[in-house]
């Protein structure tokens, strides 16, 4: 189960809009290619938008016959990529990596500045996949078995390219303690959680319920539900989460029910820049990703009036704890997140 | 805007599973086609459910060419309609009145029983209009404009008679204040908010906005709402309220972001025999209706294992107040409801 693969230096990616019914690889021949993939969530997930974008950057530069094209391809794809989501950190964090090692190279020529910019390209993918094993790792000790646990929207294999975050964590624990009730939002309105998360949960073999989302209060007040692990798009210095629509309803609930709410993202997701939780962009996408289900069935008047904003923001005061590769970090986040995540 | 039409003693009804793209009335010709519109929810919303038993008890039972048939086919038919939909009370309560009614005439000729059952049934008809009516003006006096109120499912005239329970008072207060903005939870699986409250609001040239339901909490947060009004299918007599899946949750949110919430049901909802809300059935439906949208597409793996209530349970503490069309009914309701509903 891979989002993305490489036949040397060919990008191939899982198109997870047909997912589960297709699976699908397409090459990725350019900027192009990977800004259709991106606005259409082909790919998505924060962490995998991250690898993703960055071999976008490579596959569109190494076009470049002299140094200048070089430079003008890379900067104006950059400047793409940074136009095409919003709200997901691990792309920002990416692209500003690449610049700097193309910066402090760019003495080189040309054919060793696109050797540099791949293999730093491979080392953040290598990386990638390292986070969401350590993730799960330190996620995994705080399920003891005989727990019912709750995920929203898709974290797995198909967010990053590794085993993901929150769901990494899930299937960690799953594989140590077995007797794990997993339950999984279905995530309207793209149903990543439907589509993707019960996709992935098959091919692994572990066992699932899904449920609707706003079924999530009446399981909470059944005791069904012990924890909830969700992933994140952008962390600000004080430990507000931008995630996937629907998390913060989850956060509320997971509250008035005494519920452990974990966040599960790697050190690249968290924005330091951002103190007021109100700056973190949040990406409005448009009414028919509501009215009409996955593109293909009406289910409102054509005409409805739709708010559909893909992502929302969960005060730090809902949330228990934030697992990273670095450890699990408890409140005071605006302390904690400082200490170990480091200004870079 | 009519759920169900007579043509003298004919029953049409119309199909609700084709809305909101196809108006279609079939007519009811006994108790099978009763049961087929009652069980795939081609008629739905508890005050519906009641009016239009009564009214398939007739159309069987008229059947009947002496006396002897007339009993037999009426008691089938009443423990046919019992065993179709669990939750919603008023279905109880207007075969209950039918039964008494027979009861005390059982001593008249076929054709005065028959007429009888007839009378009674419009006596049931033109109440759930009138309470319908009163329960909106009401409701309306809650609000004062420039307000924001969500609700959720459907609870207009697609799910009474009349002009509707909560949607009533929505639908009444907007045509006093105009602005008022409601936002309408689509209300997964079967989406009855953006199917019927949509085409509904449409009908009655109210703007509105649909959202997906986990999207509530984050609206709430925004501060962008200031009412919730929902209906319900059972309110035990302490006043916890069974209702579409999903109120629940939107009840806890309401609560945690200050938000009064208010449940519209006339008083044939209360079941004043239920003191533990732990005795409610609640109605588990197949799992199709969520793996499967409104039966036409697929949205998970064909085999996924689903939890599929089709009602919870919203505890007293989270009400606000009880809308009913002798007033609204404040707490204590253990009291309150006792002095307002009287055992009859």
């Amino acid at each position: 189960m891979f989002s993305i693969k490489l036949k040397g230096r060919r990008l191939y990616y899982l198109d997870q809009t047909k997912l589960p019914f297709e699976e699908v690889y397409y090459e990725c021949k350019g900027i192009k290619d990977g800004l259709h993939a991106l606005n259409n969530l082909k790919i998505r997930g924060a962490p995998l938008i991250g690898v993703f974008s960055a071999y976008c950057v490579y596959i569109e530069v190494k076009k470049a016959k002299n140094k200048e094209e070089f430079f003008s391809l890379f900067s104006s794809t950059l400047h793409k990529l940074r136009n095409s989501r919003p709200t997901a950190f691990n792309l920002f964090k990416a692209l500003t990596k690449l610049e700097s090692v193309v910066n402090q190279n760019k003495n080189s020529n040309l054919r060793e500045l696109k050797d540099i910019l791949w293999q730093e390209i491979c080392s953040i993918h290598r990386e990638d996949i390292e986070l969401c094993r350590k993730m799960s790792e330190f996620g995994a000790e705080l399920i003891r078995g005989k727990e019912g646990v709750l995920t929203h929207c898709n974290t797995g294999a198909l967010a990053t390219t590794g085993i993901g975050t929150a769901l990494g964590v899930i299937i960690t624990a799953y594989r140590r303690y077995k007797n794990i009730n997993i339950y999984v939002d279905e995530t309207r309105p793209l149903l990543q959680g439907s589509r993707l998360t019960c996709w992935e949960l098959e091919k692994s073999k572990v066992p699932y319920k899904l449920i609707c989302d706003n079924m999530a209060g009446y399981l909470m007040s059944q005791g069904r539900v012990n924890k909830v692990f969700v992933g994140a798009d952008r962390i600000t210095l004080r430990g507000d989460v931008a995630n996937k629509i629907g998390t913060y309803t989850l956060a509320v609930l997971a509250k008035y029910h005494s519920v452990p709410f974990y966040v599960v993202a790697p050190s690249t997701t968290f924005d330091l820049s951002i103190k007021d939780k109100q700056d973190v962009p949040i990406e409005e996408r448009k009414p028919e990703e509501v009215k009409k289900v996955l593109n293909k069935l009406w289910i409102a008047p054509y005409n409805a009036e739709v708010y559909n904003p893909a992502f929302d923001i969960t005060p730090n005061h809902l949330i228990t704890g934030i697992i990273t590769e670095k450890g699990i970090i408890m409140p005071p986040f605006y302390q904690n997140i400082r200490r170990v995540i480091k200004y870079e």
